[in-house]
């Protein structure tokens, strides 16, 4: 390179007559590289886009439907706007229809009817209060007139605006609340200049209920999303994450350093992530699937607060599973290989057990029918881990128990190693321990489910209803 | 009361013809008494609401104030609406700048900003195509104008919706994605029985842009809630909340049990959660933050992405408390009260050690300003770490060892209890050391921040500007 460059600089030297044209020749060859980087640049960043926006398409069909749903359901209502008899007949307002139609279609039914019904109870509030002020402001006389309806609204507006800071209000009504505001000063303004304001204020109600129906219908009818559905396969998933994250990094803390690998395994690792962080995922799905009717296996009145629960009880394993990985796993602090082998296989006993505690969990919940493998895993469980703290026990008062050979070269070992040396293998035992211990919690918030939600008993051969499991488990496990 | 209702019935028996009207008092007093305590119900119901109001707007004057602040935007916006001469200058479509200021006042100047900047470009780029889009289907004939023109609602409809799931233009351009499809409807559907369509929409993007500025003005001018603030304090109090949990909970483990106390301290030890749910908030302060101009100390450019960071090797540490106060403070074995003296003073130094190391950071956010003090709490963290796990690695070979009567008491401790008496607090300890490591991923992510945003250096003594931070973390603690 060095080279090139001399070799460039005398050639200037020598011709130099010609070195403008060069100059220029390069000025040009420079900036049609740099166009055509540009472009490139563009056009692998579209490509990107366009690739991203195909796969999120690809892995969940349902994505894409719900933008053909939403044009549907514009089309329809926008023939009130086409269609001569229909668009008087809401008096020319039928605008209000179709931005019904926008701004309350949501992804899932849940939301789509929670919108639905707070904009229509708001817009009926709001209107019949804005008529009623109307009427006062027109009855009391032309100096006090304004200053009522002036009054009315800036004092509404402010009422409005802040009960939006209230949690009950904000966890159900928010967007109830926003509507009142609007529709409050759209007809409290609209009234300075129409003179029938009662039949505006009714019109625009009508478009509004027109625009709201059309939205749940066509959200319930055609392919309909459940937000129950979704937070149902969601608890599920993440059970069997957590169930594979504590397995496969307690059987990976005890493998031998050259058999490790840091592929699929990992990620599998990482599963127990998607639980930490699910907390607002699972409240808004709650939230909406409060709002729909009775679908697949579940009623009306199905106990989904009770999924807020078992997702509690779930972080709070997934939090002690931060803490293994963390401490243990990618500790600086290594325990010394020979430590491993005794207790080991007692650790990857309990963590086995608790994490086909927790698959077990998982398949009652998606078949919503209860288990009589659950008893008897629970018991392992127990077993394990009670086994644990008795090896534990025994140390190390008695030199030698006459119990089994593992424990006998566990107390051997140990005393020939520092203390740093098997302080990591003991914080392993002591978090799968507690790990045990919030599992059991698990169990008690499941079998509350179940009993709230009347899982089916566990004789009863008869198969569940098929709810599209699949299609949507391998969306979530994708998400 | 047995006797009472005795003697009531003795007295019917000896009263037999006035049993209707005593029956039709009774039931007239039933009636009223229900009547009276639906009536108290309802009125509680409505004072605790109402206390509950008061209290939120007590607590956070910002709150109240935000209420006040829409209601003057209203009251100037619907001015347009008021005043002839303004109304005819935007063609009778005042209502669009009072709904755009219902709709995208939110409560703090990001917010305000990201929603007013998607709204106003959105009606922009969807105005225009629309009036392209007419205007190809009014020069294509007859019998292809509403074939066009539907075909594109429909398409245009299905595409925005399906990239609102896109997760780059759901985190900054979701509100906008769907005013686009607002407005692309709105003015192709007008263009049916409007003449001069270029002008409607030219209107709509006046008065749309009228009430985003007005939000703006408002919002900016009066007392302003910033995003950024609110996020830079969110932090600093976090991390002080995850310095009195980790002390707190370390000295409450080596309480006596009868000195242990479950009121305000335990409260206090409770803080970390606050870390473990905040990454939600912190997001979409961030995202709103990035909105915003240079306001008090912080420039247009001011890293909001690295609060981000900052706040998630906070919760790393949160939940590694939470690991802590489960597996050992609120876990069912106990460590022997014996073994807790010799190590136990370690323990609290380690831990008051990492703890005033968080809450030094918290001062250096705080005050934007970097601490001589903190190179030395860190150096002191380290040590008692170090000393920590030198104390572990010299037990047990070394019977006695002579460094300090500490040890040797431990070592002496040790060799009479079984291990899972010790179990705990070895626990306790290898989560110790776990924390100060983490505690020194959060130096190096504030070290970063230091760094970008230029706090000022350690021996410029100037005082930084007000904040109005005490009012502010009044209410975040209060949150």
């Amino acid at each position: 390179m060095g080279d090139e460059k001399e070799v460039l600089s005398s050639d200037r030297v020598e011709n130099e007559p010609s070195t403008t044209l060069t100059s220029e020749l390069g000025i040009f060859h420079k900036s049609w590289l740099s166009i055509v980087s540009l472009w490139f640049g563009l056009m692998s960043k579209v490509c990107k886009f366009v690739r991203n926006a195909w796969d999120i398409g690809v892995n969940d069909p349902r994505k894409p439907m719900h933008g053909v749903k939403v044009g549907a359901a514009l089309s329809v209502v926008s023939l009130l706007y086409y269609m001569r008899p229909l668009y008087y007949s809401v008096g020319g307002n039928a605008m209000w229809a179709v931005l019904t139609v926008v701004v309350v279609f949501e992804n899932n039914v849940g939301a789509t009817i929670s919108k639905s019904f707070n904009r229509m109870m708001a817009t009926f509030l709001a209107g019949a209060l804005a008529v009623g002020v109307h009427w006062i402001g027109c009855h009391s006389g032309k100096p006090f007139e304004p200053i009522i309806i002036r009054a009315s609204l800036f004092l509404l507006a402010v009422t409005a605006t802040f009960s939006r800071f209230i949690p009950n209000i904000k966890a159900r009504f928010d967007y109830g609340a926003s509507i009142f505001i609007l529709t409050f000063t759209v007809v409290s303004v609209a009234g300075y200049r129409i003179d029938n304001l009662f039949a505006f204020a009714q019109q625009r109600l009508l478009t509004v209920a027109i625009g709201a129906s059309m939205c749940i219908l066509v959200s319930m009818i055609i392919s309909p999303i459940w937000a129950g559905q979704d937070l149902h396969f969601h608890v599920t998933c993440n059970l069997e994450k957590l169930a594979d994250s504590l397995d496969g990094c307690v059987v990976e803390y005890f493998k031998e350093d050259n058999e490790r690998n840091h592929g699929e395994s990992f990620k599998r690792l990482q599963g127990y992530k998607c639980t930490l962080n699910s907390k607002g995922m699972e409240d808004s799905l709650c939230n909406f699937a409060r709002w729909e009717p009775a679908h697949g296996c579940f009623s009306f009145r199905h106990p989904w607060k009770q999924y807020l629960k078992v997702g509690s009880s779930m972080r709070s394993c997934a939090s002690c599973i931060e803490a293994l990985v963390g401490s243990c796993i990618n500790s600086k602090i290594k325990a010394h290989e020979s430590t491993k082998e005794p207790l080991g296989n007692l650790c990857k006993r309990l963590s086995s057990h608790s994490s086909a505690v927790l698959k077990e969990l998982a398949t009652i919940i998606k078949s919503m029918r209860r288990s009589p493998r659950l008893l008897l895993l629970t018991e392992e469980m127990r077993i394990a881990a009670q086994e644990l703290q008795h090896v534990l026990k025994s140390q190390p008062r008695q030199p030698i128990p006459s119990l089994s050979p593992q424990k006998l070269d566990f107390t051997s070992t140990l005393k020939n190693l520092h203390l740093i040396q098997v302080l990591p293998l003991l914080t392993v035992t002591s978090l799968l321990i507690e790990i045990a211990t919030r599992v059991e919690r698990v169990i008690d918030e499941v079998d509350e489910l179940s009993r709230l939600a009347n899982f089916k008993p566990a004789n009863d051969e008869k198969p569940h209803p098929d709810l599209g499991e699949q299609n949507i488990m391998r969306t979530l496990q994708l998400v």
